[in-house]
């Protein structure tokens, strides 16, 4: 409940600011005997590391990933595996003049109100930084689910639609769809942790998401039952359905056909344009921004909706070997 | 993990199949002291009843709590309140005929294909009758939070598309909008439990649904964070924004405006028209249902979402108050 | 953490209190396929019913046992087993007079100083009748684990003794030895869910306990360490140590010895001498009890510590299983 | 599950081995707006620090705690705290001659069983260096109950016994009584969470020890009701018992008495005599330790105990807030 911790069985804990000494995360319950290197998880960071292209942010960060506990001599020992990053590039002190008001679309308002202070240097642990340790858990995540394969895409917006709102000092928001191949069936469980509940969690805790569906999502709103429902056919011995308006999942578990789901995200809040709002002691005030942003987090998201599906899967993989006595 | 389980302070396990002796809920962590009757949580489980209308199912059930723990003397204890419902319509022989294999758009084939059987009458367990519990806890939750008002309504279909696909024999997806309103500032928790998240869980773990969106949703996808920046401003004193693109969660956590949510539902899996499937030993075959099921089930989902809704703000609300030191 | 539930993979949930209109209990995450019947669970509660024999309390109870879900023919489903049991012999007549008084050694005052009010109708919550559940539940986990073999018995009192302080309305405690043998080694895991830090709370969550102790126990207080270290040694091709004051867990792993432990009883509360307390509105007052009770809860809590054991075990199993892939 | 985190509002993950680069704790759960330095968390490491005496081991550590998150500008955000110590004195050479056998009283063994490897060096996760985590956290938790004061002392062995089983290079067990003062009443629940229970679990998770009694504890097993039960008085104007062989808990719940308990440790395994053993292939071994170790861990134990004490107080402390309402 106190909200850091995903998962069950395989299960991880985020922490970290923005601008803090490090951030990290702590993998409890990776089987062992799995061979793990700090390269293979640089491998999935440098994915989601800013600075690649104009269209992302210019913040420069090396993001070296160190392995500080559970790996004994390249191979996982069972025992929780350490993973930290340290905070090189931290200009504190553009965030001075934001520390005394609440910057629309932020989390900045409601922070204080829950806590009664804030990190108030780059969104703190609101940041998408705070996503390095999730991605992180990736690398680690498939080597439980090996032949299960994550590929998510951007469905929108262009690189051009992107370019055209930094030019405007604007930001935009966009749709990731995620597809996930050779799922076996039986994953997830009826009711409450049914596998897409699971996974609309996960994807709504990512930042900046406003919505999920999964297969025929909000399609199926003016969809009618003959349409809608997927026949059950025989394919290479092997039992399919016709279409696949479920999304690869019924009633909560896996049918064992591709789990397709999409997750919206809002624009970016740090936009270059003013802004009206109000300080903390709540007095009108305007917000100017600049320095270095994305005006679409979009493209950098896709690794962290692969991540987070991984880490469902993962887990539900575990929680189904326990039942199989 | 097994699933039967939502929340952490405020807690429900639901058990019970849908042609089983009984169903019922078993309700952990309410605060003692909170008058409770039977006609409270029968008055909320009445506007899930079916055979109400037309265009619900025909099924009969008189649906009549019994309270067997938790509360004395018409007031909560603080112990576990068991509440049961007794099956009393329960015409098992209708499922003979799809025993053996498995119908489109519902939970057969992957129930067999996690368990190696099923309850195969009625959907069991996978049956919308599941939702008593969350619906009988609903009435116990609302106590915690007697001043956060839940209200959910049905945006699509209309009540002459549901007739309409009913004599067609066929049925209908829709939609459902919740907004709920006098939130405090504060409740949910940054990272994997942000309130959004959790309630995108608690709605996906519906039966029948296939999507959910706060705010802006799907929306955003296309917005600029000019457009979608809530600006803040002071109205009597109160910190509000000037709109509600956010849906009332900013970060994960409550900013006191109204929380606005829809969610999608797909169309009933059960239809009277001839499809397609297969046996359960993999042989060819056509299935016509016939017998009572709803075109529609969206009427009466509106109070499910409802419950889900102040279950998890329930649960929120207890873990905030834990923090206060 | 609200308390009446106990386990991670399988999970029961206890409900019910001593003079309400029933108890029982959910058992979330029992795998799918195992033949149970209510005869064999009727079985267990046998064993722990009143009123079979002198040294134990007279109140006469049917405790018949009812599977209201989870079964389907026979099999268990994978799905919530919700067993209840009706409380027929209800003389809550008989607690009147202690309604506005702490019984000395009972949980009458705590239960009023944590929830403001308490079902003081015999022990409500706190009675042992909660127990009920545990050893239901106990029928099943045995199920999952079907070669491990729990063996619990009476060190102390004799019977003779239990007679004695019966002939002088007194009560007495007494120790309870637990053996389990056939123990797979690999069950339990490090650092804080250690399999004998796990026993320990399940031990101690049974009424009226005061101490638990696994292999040599408080007795290592005094040992040296040559003494204590249990030697390797190859017995038919299995690792087994010469001794095992480990009590058959090292690092909190079972080791595949036997594992060994004891628990401390405090004699019954209720006793039939004159005490000295205090009401509610904190007045002084003497308090003579008379009616049913057990002068030692001992013999009919050998079943229960059994039961709690197997809990604790069949979960672990399950854990274990999830690790190997 | 994986069984590195411990609590459930106040929650705390440890990682780390004995050798590895470093070991360290993340604190789920800490209320915002408590100061707190790196130098008052420093301050407890110090009491459990080795090298201080000749009793203790004689491995030289700084032990030198930072804080990686969780704390702006001195004091807590309500993010989690996540607390490193780097391991700087690790001589891996030794242990060589111990990476083929198994260790009596050691968990090489089961760690190998469960595992199908181990990292050998110094105990790896097995080390009571893993506990530095426990001790950190110690002083975060005291913050959150400042009125409570836990204190633990040796009961046995004296140090003139220690330094006599040293000069034999044999290692001897031992007793620590931990009293609670000034404990709220209403801490803890019924049941499955007891506050006895709980404390009983956190005690058996500490290496080494082996059994664990409250109040009255093994010395019930021959009391009488007569004797056993604490009668209620007042006592300037607030509720107390004439005598407390409670132990402060009753039901589950605290009375508002001391809470006082006792531990049981084994002797160090680490002994510098001859012992049979085997090797990992199954030969017959001899193995003669030598280096640095402490003949009894009990003078370090101290702070260890009172920290397991005040991570469940802390933690209950939390969930009797959450009740409030």
């Amino acid at each position: 409940m106190p909200g850091n911790a995903f998962g069950n069985l395989f299960k991880i804990t985020t922490w970290g600011e923005s601008h803090g000494p490090a951030i990290g995360v702590v993998i409890d319950g990776c089987p062992a005997g799995l061979r793990l290197t700090e390269r293979e998880i640089q491998k999935e960071l440098d994915r989601r590391k800013p600075g690649q292209s104009k269209i992302t942010t210019e913040r420069k960060e090396a993001d070296k990933v160190q392995i500080l506990s559970g790996v004994f001599e390249g191979i996982t020992t069972g025992t929780p595996i350490s993973l930290m990053v340290r905070n090189t590039d931290k200009r504190s002190k553009d965030y001075e003049k934001i520390k005394n008001l609440y910057r629309p679309g932020h989390a900045d308002y409601t922070y204080d109100a829950k806590y009664g202070l804030r990190d108030y240097r780059g969104g703190g642990r609101a940041s998408a930084r705070e996503t390095v340790g999730r991605v992180a858990a990736y690398a680690i995540a498939k080597k439980i689910i090996p032949k299960i394969k994550f590929s998510a895409k951007l469905i929108s917006p262009t690189a051009k639609e992107i370019e055209a709102v930094k030019k405007q000092g604007d930001s935009i928001g966009g749709l990731i769809e995620c597809t996930i191949k050779n799922v076996p069936t039986g994953l997830g469980s009826p009711v409450f942790n049914k596998l897409d509940a699971r996974l609309a969690q996960a994807m709504l805790s990512i930042p900046g998401t406003k919505g999920f569906e999964v297969g025929s999502g909000f399609k199926s709103v003016k969809m009618k039952g003959s349409e809608n429902n997927d026949e059950f056919i025989l394919k290479k011995g092997k039992v399919v359905t016709k279409t696949n308006n479920a999304g690869g999942i019924l009633g909560g578990i896996s049918n064992g056909m591709d789990i397709i789901f999409r997750v919206a995200f809002k624009p970016t809040a740090t936009i270059f344009k003013k802004q009206q709002t109000i300080t903390k002691s709540g007095k009108k005030t305007t917000l100017q921004m600049s320095g270095r942003h994305d005006p679409c987090v979009l493209p950098r998201a896709v690794p962290i909706v692969e991540a987070m599906a991984a880490l469902v899967l993962a887990d539900e993989y575990l929680i189904q070997q326990s039942i199989k006595i």
